[in-house]
């Protein structure tokens, strides 16, 4: 089972997340097990305060080392396995899909969330394993951060994923983005489904597919096109779409 | 007054981080107001279903039109502006801080996730303005995407964000990665802090944040050296470092 600790002062946030779905059925699964700590409860200053004013001066808070490093420690004491400490920061490792398969092979993952302050650079330099951003824009803090790659981790662990919510669904998995889908009613709002899904021709149904998924790629991420594995059809679709560009 | 509605078959998952920190902040202040809605009220099948099979065959389930066209027009039959219809889909255009302002020059947010399931094609096509996509990983679902872009939105909003949570920690903000930063104590299990941000020499810890500045950047995001504003100082480092590099 895999261990998932957070570290915030803001536990509350995660209560809705990590009680719903898939997260939910992990743990009842006991594929993961998650535990949200407020590293409040470690500092060691009488009025429990975890931040402090820079060294040299300047406008903003730091995360003191003290509490995040006790936090850790203390987490970790009855831990046989060594964990990732991953620290949400805007200026770390963009997380990506690769990661997430990373990170599902560990035994125990910390994530340490900041909000709004920055952080001491010895928590950065000694305590943690890894620096990882969602992305570039900024947020109030590392919560929500976080929730987004526990999900995109967990869903990864065995059994988490029912048949119904497989693999199917995941973009990149064709290394293409996904043709359209659609369902009844065949007519809505005087908006109509494509005659060829009706027809029960699955040759005719497959081939509108495969072009469908490769328009869409070549519209919206065409640098796909050129690692994706393509069907004999879109291979002659990707030779016009060449001369095309060129 | 923004208006920022979310439509999810789990409304649950948003409890804690609506309700919390700055989204809390916002709604006291009448910069935002939230509001979660369960498109499955608007299902018009006895069974409250909201997904069906794709038409041509396949696995996975395909959420319906009929729902979320209705609860987008009940949610805005008595709004004045044209809302933002938002999309969270894995194959939508990857958001980013310039989004997040532009998202928040809006009267009204639309944030439409799906869990799982495809969408018809219909929505895409009919009903949203916007598709938007964290990032190249797999999420369960929109919930947590939304989550994050919803909370760099409001943090933009005036009076939302006070004078010590300011853009002053904006990661991006100088064009730069910040330089790193210390507090109390002033040695920490054997971890000093740089003499040169006990030294009282302010000029000199001028010179050394730019420095660490401009080294992190070129280690971690070179690309951004190229846009950057650089002081006098930083821009004979980034002579040196292009001769290097070259």
């Amino acid at each position: 089972m895999m261990q998932i600790d957070v570290l915030s002062l803001f536990p509350e946030m995660f209560e809705g997340v990590l009680h719903s779905s898939i997260m939910k059925k992990a743990q009842d699964q006991q594929a993961a097990s998650f535990r949200v700590t407020d590293f409040r409860d470690y500092s060691t200053n009488k009025h429990r305060k975890v931040d402090d004013y820079p060294y040299g001066g300047g406008a903003g808070m730091v995360l003191k080392p003290e509490p995040l490093f006790a936090a850790v420690e203390s987490l970790t004491s009855t831990s046989e396995s060594k964990p990732r400490v991953i620290l949400m920061c805007p200026q770390g490792e963009r997380f990506t899909q690769k990661k997430a398969e990373e990170l599902a092979q560990e035994q125990h993952l910390i994530f340490i969330c900041g909000h709004y302050e920055g952080y001491d650079e010895r928590i950065r330099e000694h305590l943690v394993t890894d620096e990882l951003s969602l992305g570039d824009f900024v947020l109030t803090g590392g919560e929500v951060a976080s929730m987004a790659m526990i999900d995109s981790v967990v869903r990864l662990l065995p059994d988490v994923l029912g048949n119904d919510q497989s693999a199917v669904h995941d973009s990149f998995s064709t290394g293409m983005l996904e043709h359209p889908q659609y369902t009844r009613p065949a007519s809505f709002n005087g908006l109509d489904v494509p005659a060829v899904l009706l027809s029960g021709n699955h040759a005719e149904i497959d081939k509108w597919r495969e072009e469908q998924a490769f328009q869409r790629t070549a519209e919206r991420r065409p640098e796909l096109l050129e690692e994706a594995p393509l069907t004999e059809h879109q291979q002659k679709l990707y030779q016009q779409w060449k001369r095309k560009i060129d």
